[in-house]
């Protein structure tokens, strides 16, 4: 009898068989709540940065705002989008002129809980970081003193500065902008099915969920990526235990090498936070792998040596897949006019790039 | 004594000549409710295409979605950036591969009630203009099969699609696309001081304002830019009395000279319709004046025969101050997420062009 069944019906016995050995363990949830930690209903506090709601909506327009770019073409929602999982979905980004950046955007949702910002963690907080991009040639091409001019420019801008930085006497500056940005970017928070199970509702994710929660703690994912945003808490080389093929882990890109000048860092890079990771295809900093399976099956192989079963790796992305979360809402901002003192869009490309 | 006043005092002195030697006209607003018409205080009905909830909720995903282009950079919102006037604020935009289109980007705000779209004209609805930016090679460089392609790879979109376009067997279509997009298109309406004067509030513009708008209608302005949008009702040659220089009005671009090949049509365009023009400089289809004031002595010299006076340009233009209207409030739309199907996005630019 046993010969004649279709290889479909083998299938799902196997798939039930593996259901079957791998049953969500007792006890998952405590053992996660050791290694992870749900997302807070509040807007977390950040270091030097008093975090206010005047400062909110003035961070939330800046980041709307494509004239922070010397182009006028892009803002950091270009390459940050909070209505695709907060990132571009791109290899690397677009910019200035048609630039190609070195690396995959990261996205912008509960960024403000990794331990620092880049896949090097160059940033140390999110107004840093957001001084970057603006200044890049390949991004928005700009400088603090355009940047500031043009806010200066418009009397809106000027009014919600002096709102959100009420002691200062002059708030108009490229610190306060990065300020401002970060104290938008902190309430980008988007509380996943995961946090739901973590805070006590242990039927807010599927059985294939847990199980993958398992096998994800089980199998050592969790060394690197654990904590609130399940990972962007460390450091760790790509390719610990054997390199990817170039196209993935290109070689003249050595990660946080560039940052501490260590031999340890090369090819070291933050462990990338795993929330909304299913929205947020390409993956690694290379942005080479497109497939959220192959980007796990990668990890298996690169960081734990180990040829996961395909089974496992489904297990693995539909716990991934709990990660998503609800995502802010956010009213599209309406930007104050241009003056005649506003500085002019610049599309040309310096000719020393 | 009089010979002692400063400049600055006879500076005074003459503005307030100017403005006691024109008075607002009795029957102000009798004269400009022939010529002008309110914005309605519902969404107009456009033709073929009933416009209902689910219609809006998917043509502003699709408005706000990069993955509509070639290159996964450029959405609608690129260029009709509804933070900015409904526009955005270059000489022209810049598109796939950085080039840079031929004319500025019109406002999309209360473009629904122009009498036909583009610049030339040549697209009679919002959804015949929806198609085009799509395909244009400088704009999103892409076609409506991997538009249908792209949409039909996320489930969301699908679902979407059918809510839509309920009685539809196979509703995910470029011209359903198109639909959707006119649908939340025709949602953006600005109404603004004038419209509750002409509703009847005399006193929801300055004096300012309505003596620029008698103006506005006695030196011939409202001749070409009437109708419910200040414009956009009619085509007119562009120089009509003196051809501006070369800079504002280039010789290669004939205009709606393109669209019927008539040669009474060389340099003939749409008047732009003036509602929030105090937000999209710059002006012209070329996109060459910056200054609002200067655009308007522009037109007056080249449409009027007349060098208007610096006092009457600042009513006229207290005036177009007051066709600045109440931006719709709008969230930003969660987008569906990417599938395996998507097609990749593609940045390269096409040798042919």
């Amino acid at each position: 009898m046993k010969n004649l069944l279709s290889s479909a019906a083998i299938s799902v016995l196997l798939a039930t068989a593996a259901v079957a050995a791998e049953p969500v363990p007792a006890g998952l949830r405590d053992t996660a709540i050791e290694l992870f930690k749900p997302l807070p209903s509040t807007i977390p506090s950040v270091k030097d940065n008093k975090i206010t709601p005047e400062k909110i909506a003035l961070g939330k327009a800046l980041f709307f705002d494509p004239r922070i770019s010397a182009s006028g073409v892009f803002s950091c929602n270009s390459c940050h989008n909070v209505g695709t999982g907060g990132d571009d979905n791109l290899e690397t980004s677009i910019g200035h002129g048609w630039q190609k950046g070195p690396r995959n955007s990261p996205t912008v949702f509960n960024a403000v809980f990794n331990v620092a910002q880049f896949w090097d963690g160059r940033a140390e907080d999110l107004k840093a970081q957001a001084k970057g991009p603006v200044q890049a040639g390949v991004e928005m091409a700009n400088t603090p003193a355009a940047v500031t001019l043009t806010l200066k420019s418009m009397p809106d801008y000027v009014a919600w500065f002096k709102a959100a930085f009420p002691d200062e006497e002059d708030p108009v500056t490229f610190d306060n902008f990065a300020r401002a940005i970060e104290a938008f970017e902190a309430t980008l928070i988007t509380p996943a099915p995961f946090d739901a199970f973590l805070n006590g509702d242990e039927d807010a994710m599927t059985v294939e969920a847990k199980q993958g929660l398992a096998l994800f703690m089980d199998k050592g994912c969790a060394s690197c990526h654990a904590g609130i945003n399940v990972g962007g808490e460390g450091y760790y080389p790509f390719g610990l235990i054997e390199k990817p093929g170039a196209d993935v882990l290109p070689e003249n890109d050595k990660g946080r090498f560039a940052v501490t000048n260590t031999a340890d860092d090369s090819y070291v890079f933050r462990a990338a936070p795993l929330r909304n990771i299913a929205l947020t295809a390409p993956y690694f900093h290379s942005g080479k792998v497109w497939d959220l399976k192959q980007a796990v099956a990668v990890m298996g192989t690169a960081q734990l040596g180990e040829e996961l079963q395909e089974e496992e790796v489904e297990l693995i992305v539909a716990f991934l897949n709990s990660l998503t979360g609800k995502m802010p809402e956010i009213s599209y901002p309406v930007l104050p006019a241009e003056t005649a003192d506003t500085p002019r869009p610049i599309s040309i490309i310096p000719t020393s790039q």
